[in-house]
């Protein structure tokens, strides 16, 4: 079977991200899932695989979207070239995925502070993905093998998540996680544990009314269309069932925190965020541009081989 | 050295409190670390060993605050009788802590639909246990031997969740964890670790700000009190960096969700409850009545057996 070609964004070139690349592309665990092909900047990586003392990726493996002047860069201090550079590896690679030349996009970390001097005005990564691919119905897991997450509110003030819980915001979730489940990972009926929002889901009704309003309608719906979803559940006890149990094969979470914890106690060092429901596979590592460890070589690919990997798994099922 | 006398409630007669310690003091594992008092009902226990073929508590470990008839009893069945004889177990039993008849209590599971039945107003055993004592500054903890997590707030709908979130009862979670795991654990300073109320700790204020304006202060307050706190921290990189790196004794989350999620998938089979903050030591069971599996000798003794241990090594500390 002809192995996936896969576009690696390389990220913010100040960052952790050309070095991961260099690093992972050395060690070669990633050319036996996938054909690689960074996105990003032939000078960046090529210094970055002398300064690491490692084989540099091969040219035809690199679409140099920059070329940025390195007598200006330093690790940690991103420059609006930098920031502009990092930002049109994205584009780029949305763009190659959306006509096919690769089957699934990659990406490295971003900053936020870096994306502001581009003059980027989307919350992340992700949005901005689910912007160039037109998508308006998206959402965001995070997974290892052991658990997947998917969350229904993202990068929201606690304040606001319980009015973003509506019926349809659930169900959507629900939808998008059922369909990815079974296509993107070939589960022919998924089993979807679905959160309460309150505490014990709302112990009916004396801790809150949302669960028993919103989300448990919610998850009728969702089962009279089909999808194996189940809840709304205790979040304190879910996860547990889940992992160490295998009740479920995803956890779909009301907010950031009811999810995450969880998540990156288990996948620290392996966790992928994958965003569901896009026309195109796109999988990122789960960390940040590391600013403080940036350039050194110390940070660790296990995340971005993790990506590859579910990337690569997911295109070959798209096929 | 003496071994500290504890005193076990029995929990609700219709649930799985009486078989768990009928169990737990048949295995003998118990008295190793301490002389138990089971506040109970005397039928009530014998009935148990009996139907499970174990030997019964000897008479001098019990103290009858009941004298329930076993043909009225079912499992999973409560009546106001057994209700009411459930609260009068944890009444003696705070009773004995205080006046020193016992070093610590350690509470089997009570059911809130049957608490209510005897006319109980408390949302729960801690709550009640705080009003015995006449205790006002509190904290419940959950924890294991990887983990240990305190709440600001515990059974509060995510809507009012920020609305709690105050320079003051952060700060005086703060000052009851720091005494406590000074006190009760035997930390010379111990490190607290206080969780964010938003994603990423608010990430700057893009996210929300409580983080900023309300946490930050209390955390630097609490500092120059001489308390170790450190934080605001993202909440879904905090347990990774206390259980898997050993950054931190402990973990203050702001609720419910946040801190028992990640506690709850460590520590499911053996998680202890305990109130910090009290005159008295006290532990509980860190699950409910199971009434689903009570009286058939199923349930697992070993959160019972890890609350006794945590308050007989709390007791010692005290002395």
């Amino acid at each position: 079977m002809r192995k996936p070609v896969i576009a690696i964004t390389m990220g913010d070139p100040a960052g952790v991200g050309p070095e991961l690349i260099v690093k992972a592309l050395a060690s070669r665990v990633i050319r036996a899932k996938a054909d690689p092909l960074v996105i990003g900047d032939a000078g960046v990586l090529n210094f970055m695989a002398d300064r690491l003392g490692l084989k540099p990726p091969r040219p035809d493996e690199i679409v140099s979207a920059s070329e940025l002047d390195m007598k200006k860069l330093r690790p940690g201090r991103p420059t609006v070239e930098s920031a502009e550079a990092m930002i049109s590896y994205i584009e780029e690679a949305v763009y190659m995925a959306a006509v096919g030349d690769v089957e699934a996009i990659v990406t490295a970390p971003i900053n936020k502070d870096a994306a502001q001097m581009a003059g980027f005005s989307f919350p992340g990564h992700t949005e901005f993905i689910a912007h160039l691919t037109g998508a308006e119905d998206y959402a965001m897991m995070l997974g290892g093998n052991d658990l997947k997450v998917v969350l229904v509110t993202i990068h929201e003030p606690i304040k606001k998540v319980p009015g973003l819980i509506t019926e349809e915001s659930v169900l959507k979730t629900l939808r998008i996680a059922d369909a990815s489940f079974r296509i993107d990972f070939g589960l022919r009926k998924p089993r979807i544990a679905v959160c309460g929002l309150n505490p014990h889901a709302g112990e009916g009704g004396l801790f809150g009314s949302e669960d028993i309003k919103i989300i448990a309608p919610a998850v009728k719906k969702a089962r009279s269309k089909g999808i194996n979803a189940i809840g709304p559940l205790p979040a304190d006890t879910v996860f547990y069932r889940a992992v160490k149990k295998k009740e479920f094969d995803c956890v779909v979470a009301m907010y950031h925190d009811q999810g995450l914890g969880p998540l990156k106690l288990l996948h620290f060092e392996d966790g992928v965020n994958a965003t569901l429901g896009l026309p195109i596979v796109r999988t990122s590592v789960d960390h940040g541009t590391a600013y403080d460890v940036a350039w050194k070589g110390i940070a660790s690919t296990g995340s971005l081989v993790a990506a590859v990997k579910m990337a690569a798994g997911m295109a070959l099922r798209r096929r």
